[in-house]
C-alpha cells in the first residue's frame, strides 16, 4: 500500500548535534563521515532503516554535513566516507521506504539524493576537498552509488565485502542515484563488466573489483585504516583549502511557515492553491553588503547572497515535497537594484577569497535545482525589478520572462561580470549560452551591452521573451497562466526536461536526462510496482511475477 | 480499449508499386515524396488516417522510400517531401491508432518512426542527398517532426498554414519522434519560445516562424512551388552523387517464416518459446564475393554484405513488433573466415564507390539499429566463428561475448580496417572506443594486432567478456541465460538503455535517452493513457481529467 510518502511539512533544515544517522568528526585536514544509521529514526514508522539502508532523512543530513565541512571547516582537505558498524558499510536505500512510496516521492527521493552526490563531486572539482570511500563492510546498490562520488574507492579485502548493483537482479528498477552513469562514465567499466556486474546480486570483490575497475585498491583488513589514512592525507595535500581560516556557521533559516506560505529574510513563497501557482520572490539587500574579505567573514550566514540563495534553495526543496500540486512558480526579484549590482560586484572581485568562492557555487548549485525542479516557471519582470547580474541567471533559468514596458515607468534588467562563466548549468554552459546556441554571438553582444536593458532592449538582445505593453499585460500574464495550468502536469515534466538542456550532455544531465527519465519509467512498471511487482515483493514469500513482454 | 497492436505477423518488406500513402517521383537529380495517405488503409480498422495521419504502415513506405532513394537512384541528389492533399501537409501519428495501441508498440512506434527521421539526417550527411520540407498546409506534431528531419523547412505563406506540437497542449504527451529535442538542439530555437511553441495547440506561422527559426522560409502561395524546386536544385548542386550510375533494385527478402523461425539466404532467426531466447545466425558467403566496382554493381543487392545485413535488419524488426516476449538473443556467425576477411578487404579498398558507401552506411544504420534494440544480446564465439571484422561489430554491439577456449579446436576472432572508424554508435563514437573509454590505448592497441585473436589473447585485448574451457562453456553459457531470463524485462531494458551508450551524447543519443525515456514515462501515466487521460479522452465529449500533482 502506498502511504503519503512524508509527514505534511518535511524540512531540510538539520545540524550535526542532531544528526542521528551520521558522526562528523575532524582531524586537522580530514573530516570522517561515519555512517551510523538508527534502524527506528526513520521519517516513517512503516520500515526499519536496517544495515545502514537510508531514506531521505540520512541523505538530508549528508547533504548538510557536506555543506557544512565546505562552509564552516575551511582547513578540511579530504574527507572520509566509512561506516562505523561492523562488517556492513551501506546497504543502499530502504527498499520497504521505496515500496511504500508513492511514485512522486520516490522520483523526488532519487533527485534529492542525486543533487547530494553532485553536491560531493562539485566540492571536489571546484572546492578543494576531496572524497575517500572506505568501504568497510557490505556496500550494496546506493552504498556502492555513494561511493562512485567519492574520488577514491577503497574495499576491505576480508574476503567477504563485495561491491554490488543488486537493483536489477533483486528489485526490478534501476540504480536510480547515478550508478549505472558512474560506472560506465566516470569509472569508464567496460561495458560487458558493466552489464555483468549489475545483474548479480552478490556484487564483485576483491582483485577482480579492481581489475574491472569498480573500486580503486582492495586493502587486507590489517592495514585498512593505515592505508585510507595515507590515501585522505595525500589527497588532502593536492588541496588550495586556507590552513588558517575561520569557518562560517551556518546558522538555521527559521522560515515562518503558515499554511499558504513560507517566509524567510529574503524570500518568501505564496500558494495560491486555486490558481495551482506560487509566487516566489526573492528581495535585495535594503543597506550595503560587505565588500572587503575581512567584513564578508565577519558577516557570515547573513552575507546576504549567501542567505537569499540558501534560503530560496529550502524554498525550492519545500516546493516539490511538501507542495505537489503547485504546477507553475512567478519568479519575482525587488528592492533596490543598486544594492545588487554592488552584491555581484564584491562577487566578482573577491571570488577568490575561500568563503566568496564557497558562496558562488552554493549559489551555482542552488540555481541548478531550480533548473532541475519539474514545475513550470514564469519570470514577471516590472518596475522596481532586481533582475540584474546574479539575480537575472533567475530568469534565464525561468521557463519564459515576461517584462512590462511601461510607457511611464522605467523597468530595467542588467547583466553583470558573474553572467560570464559563475553559473554554469548541469550542461556545461552558462544559461546565456544555452539560450544563445543558435546565435552565439548574442552572449557577447548581450555582455558587451553597456549598462541596463529596457524592455525593448531586452526584447531585441533576446534576453526575455515578451514585453508587453500596460494595456496589455494583465490579461498576456493571466492569460499565460491559466492556460498553463490547463495542460497536463507529466507532459509538462517531461517538456521542459527535454527543453531546458539544450547543447552538450554531461554526466549530470546523463543522471538526470537518461538515467532518472528510464527510472521514472520503471518505477511506474506493474513489473516493479505491481501487486507483484519485484519491489513490492522483496522481502515477501516467493519471486516476483513479471510480465515478460520487452518493451 | 487496447487492441493487440498489430496483426501477428508484421512485415516491412513494401516497394513504390505496392505504396498507398506516399508518390515517389523522379525528375533528374531531384526526387518528390508526396504524402496522400489513404484513410482507410490503416493496419488497423479501429481508426481512420484522416488529414496525412499516420500510423505504422505509412512509416515503413516512407523508411523504404528513402532507403530506395539511396540504393536505386544514385542521380537523385535533393528530395522534396510534400503533401498531395490540398490545405493539409501532415497532422503526425494518427491519435486514435497511439490511444489504442499496447504501451509496448507504442514505444516500438516511436523508436521505428525516429530510426525513420534519423535515416533521413543520415542520407543528407553522408550519401549527398539533401531534403527540402514543403509545407503547404495543416502541419502538426509528427508533421512538423518530419520536417525536423529535413535540410531545410519551406512554409507556405497563405495566411493560415502554421507548424505546430500540439501534443503537450491538446494530448498530455510529448512530440516523441524527435520534435522537442530537434528543436532546441538542431534548429536552436530559443529555451523560451520553444516552450511558447510547444504549448500553443495553434502552432506559429508567417514570419515569426522564421524569427524563431522553426521554418527557413516563408513563401507566397503564387511562388511556393517555385521557391521550393529553386532550394532543391540549389541543394542538389552541393551533392557529390554520381550523376550516370545505374541504380541497384533491391528486391523482396522473401524469408521463410514458420511459427518459430524466420529464414533468410544468410540469417536465421531460431526461437526458443520456454526458454524465451532466440538465436540470431548470420552465415559468411559460400565462395568469393566480387571485389571490383563492376562486378560489385552487378551482382546488385546479392552483394553479401547488402544482402546479410539488410536480412538482419529486417529480422530485428521481425523481433521488436512480433517476438516480443524473446527477452535474449545469442548471436552467431559461421561460415568460411576467409570470405569475410575478403568483403571487409574490399569494402575497405572500394569504400569511395557510391554503391559501396551506401552498403556500409547501411550496416552502419543496421549495427545501430541492434545498439537500439531492448533485447539482451549474448555473443556466443566457438570455433569455425566468423566475428571478424565487420561481422566482429556484431560481437561488439552484444551486452556480453563468450568465448570458447577450447584445448583442441581453434577459435580465433580478428578485426579490419572496417573497424576503424566506418560504424559509428548513435554516439558517434566507434564501439571499440566506447567499449575502451577507460583506456583508449587499448583501441589502437587491439587495431594494430597482426592477424586474428586466439581466446586468451582476445580476452587479454578486452574484446570479450569470457573465455571458459570446454569443460566449464556448457553450464556457463546455460546459467548466463537462465540468470538473464529471470530478470525483470523492464530493469533490463533500462539498464542496457544506460550502459551501451557511455562518452558523449548526439542528438542521436539525446532523442533516444532522454526524449524517447520520458516519452515512455508519460505513454503509462494516467494523465495520458487513464481513462480520463488526455490521449483517450482525444476527440471524445469534455476535457481530460488529471492528477495534478507534479513529480
Amino acid at each position: 500500500m502506498e502511504t503519503s510518502a512524508v509527514a505534511p511539512s518535511l524540512t531540510f533544515d538539520t545540524d550535526p548535534s542532531r544528526y542521528q544517522h551520521w558522526k562528523l568528526t575532524y582531524d586537522g585536514p580530514i573530516a570522517t563521515l561515519g555512517m551510523d544509521v538508527r534502524e527506528d529514526a526513520g521519517l516513517r514508522d512503516d520500515y526499519r532503516l536496517k544495515l545502514n539502508s537510508y531514506d531521505l532523512g540520512v541523505d538530508i543530513e549528508l547533504a548538510d554535513a557536506v555543506l557544512r565541512i565546505r562552509f564552516e571547516h575551511p582547513e578540511v582537505r579530504a574527507v572520509v566516507i566509512t561506516s562505523l558498524k561492523e562488517r556492513v558499510f551501506c546497504a543502499g536505500a530502504n527498499i520497504f521506504m521505496l515500496g511504500g512510496s508513492s511514485h512522486g516521492f520516490k522520483v523526488n527521493f532519487c533527485k534529492f539524493t542525486n543533487e547530494t552526490r553532485l553536491a560531493i563531486e562539485d566540492a571536489s572539482a571546484n572546492s578543494g576537498i576531496k572524497f575517500v570511500a572506505a568501504i568497510n563492510g557490505i556496500c550494496a546498490g546506493g552504498g556502492y552509488e555513494l561511493a562512485l562520488a567519492c574520488d577514491e574507492i577503497l574495499l576491505v579485502d576480508d574476503g567477504n565485502t563485495a561491491v554490488s548493483l543488486p537493483e536489477t537482479p533483486l528489485l526490478g528498477v534501476l540504480p536510480g542515484t547515478g550508478g549505472l552513469t558512474r560506472v560506465v562514465d566516470k569509472r569508464k567499466v567496460r561495458r560487458d563488466l558493466a552489464d555483468v556486474f549489475s545483474t548479480v546480486a552478490e556484487g564483485v570483490k576483491g582483485k577482480r573489483a579492481v581489475e574491472w575497475r569498480l573500486v580503486d585498491a582492495v586493502i587486507p583488513k590489517s592495514g585498512f585504516s593505515q592505508a585510507v589514512a595515507q590515501r585522505a592525507a595525500a589527497l588532502a595535500a593536492t588541496s588550495d583549502r586556507p590552513a588558517q581560516a575561520n569557518g562560517i556557521e551556518l546558522r538555521p533559516l527559521n522560515p515562518r511557515i503558515t499554511g499558504d506560505s513560507i517566509a524567510y529574510s529574503a524570500v518568501s513563497l505564496t500558494i495560491d492553491r486555486d490558481r495551482r501557482t506560487a509566487e516566489l520572490e526573492l528581495r535585495a539587500p535594503d543597506a550595503a553588503e560587505p565588500d572587503t574579505p575581512d567584513h564578508i567573514v565577519a558577516t557570515g550566514d547573513q552575507f546576504w547572497p549567501l542567505r537569499a540563495f540558501r534560503e530560496l534553495d529550502d524554498a525550492l526543496l519545500h516546493l516539490r515535497f511538501n507542495e505537489s500540486e503547485i504546477g507553475t512558480v512567478i519568479v519575482k526579484a525587488t528592492g533596490d537594484v543598486a544594492q545588487v549590482v554592488a552584491v555581484d560586484r564584491t562577487l566578482d572581485r573577491q571570488r577568490d577569497h575561500w568563503f566568496v568562492r564557497e558562496v558562488i557555487h552554493f549559489i551555482k548549485r542552488t540555481l541548478k535545482r531550480l533548473d532541475l525542479t519539474s514545475r513550470s516557471f514564469f519570470a514577471l519582470i516590472e518596475p522596481d525589478n532586481v533582475f540584474s547580474g546574479t539575480l537575472f541567471e533567475l530568469a534565464l533559468a525561468c521557463d519564459r520572462a515576461y517584462m512590462l514596458d511601461h510607457p511611464d515607468r522605467a523597468n530595467t534588467i542588467g547583466l553583470s561580470a558573474m553572467n560570464r562563466s559563475s553559473y554554469p548549468m548541469s550542461n556545461g554552459l552558462t544559461r546565456l549560452q544555452t539560450r544563445f546556441l543558435g546565435e552565439p554571438g548574442k552572449v557577447l553582444e548581450a555582455l558587451a551591452h553597456e549598462g541596463p536593458f529596457d524592455p525593448q532592449e531586452a526584447l531585441a538582445a533576446g534576453l526575455i521573451s515578451f514585453a508587453p505593453d500596460d494595456l496589455d499585460w494583465d490579461d498576456e500574464v493571466r492569460l499565460a497562466l491559466e492556460e498553463r495550468a490547463a495542460l497536463s502536469p507529466d507532459a509538462l515534466t517531461g517538456m521542459e526536461a527535454n527543453l531546458r538542456f539544450a547543447g552538450p550532455e554531461t554526466l549530470e544531465t546523463k543522471i538526470f536526462g537518461r538515467l532518472s527519465a528510464w527510472q521514472n519509467w520503471i518505477f511506474q512498471r506493474p513489473n516493479a510496482v505491481g501487486e507483484h511487482g519485484a519491489l513490492k515483493a522483496y522481502g515477501r514469500e516467493g519471486r516476483p511475477e513479471f510480465d515478460w513482454k520487452r518493451t
